[in-house]
């Protein structure tokens, strides 16, 4: 029984990276692109490479970006709100831009708390959101980490944070689906969800 | 409202030439080599770039392969036994290989007959398979092409053309689902399927 060649083998197990993808799916995908999609495999490559050098992580917020600030922060017009939003991972970020219903600023905390896998606050840079705190211009922060056990460990924590400060705290509103992922929540329920936020008590 | 950056966006659209990624799949992928997995993105564009160097096609039966002849073709015990199977695709042969129950060489089409998309003889190779049959060493021919119209059409025009040079022609039998793709089909089935192929009348 023949398997396949080495290269062919190499690319397979490379493309098991990608997020869902088996064994069987990086098979075909293996044979789709050396058989029929060259050219759309060199320009993956390429683009694979120019993503890696040019994206980057904002200094302010943490979210990825091909400049020091992104575009988000380096916006005088969003700071002036005072508004911060802390989301648990840049593609959160996104799935908040499409709503059109924020115009504050991010916090990217790049995790959550996770006591039992060894990821305290500093992990998930609450030593520099804290900071941005003592700096006084932040007014209120919108808890917009997944409606998880780990999420909500980590939402109180920072209203907590917050509330030495004398910001005012808010969890966003039901309508992100317990136990899921804010980033495959459509933008309408997304949308309800930023505008019925309540304080944290 | 704002969008990805111009190195994310052009990562999220060259991902979308992997079979079944749409743009939501393909930005959830995206940020995740980004944020995530950067030496497994790094690692991938590396192995695509190896793959498109060093895999092409076999001279003999045009799968893809490292060297001018596949392994298949270029082991004697494999073409003693006279039995030619063609396929469509090489993924096909990876499937047939995988059932272990077929020890003959492979004829690979790189399509199939179609007519109404300007596809003829010529452009599935057929005038090498002909050169091939008329060179005396293929007994039987095996049909695999998939259990579609257009498979189907491009089995009975070999089998046409194998009956020619006295050559029997067999077509795999049913288990194969009528519409279905051959290298999605699992190994007992595909198995079944060779050892009760019929002749063509
Ligand atoms: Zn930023
Ligand atoms: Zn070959």
């Amino acid at each position: 029984m023949k398997k396949f060649s080495p290269a062919i083998s190499a690319l397979i197990d490379a493309l098991r990276v990608l997020p869902g993808v088996g064994q069987k799916t990086a098979q075909r995908m293996a044979f789709q692109l050396l058989d029929r999609q060259r050219d759309g495999a060199a320009h993956l490559a390429v683009a694979l490479e120019s993503a890696l050098e040019r994206v980057g992580r904002c200094n302010t917020c943490r979210t990825l970006s091909e400049t020091p600030e992104c575009p988000v922060c380096a916006d005088p017009e969003r700071a002036s709100a005072g508004l911060l939003c802390i989301v648990e991972s840049p593609a959160d970020v996104i799935a908040v831009e499409q709503t059109g219903q924020f115009q504050g600023q991010y916090f990217v905390l790049m995790g959550r708390l996770s006591p039992l896998d060894g990821i305290g606050p500093a992990d998930i840079g609450l030593d520099r959101l804290e900071e941005r705190f003592q700096q006084g211009q932040v007014k209120e922060v919108i808890l917009a980490t997944n409606p998880t056990l780990e999420g909500d460990t980590t939402a109180h924590f920072i209203a907590d944070m917050a509330r030495r400060y004398q910001i005012q705290a808010s969890r966003i509103a039901h309508g992100v689906p317990v136990g899921g992922e804010l980033e495959y929540v459509d933008h309408t329920t997304l949308g309800h969800a930023f505008s019925g936020r309540k304080t944290v008590l």
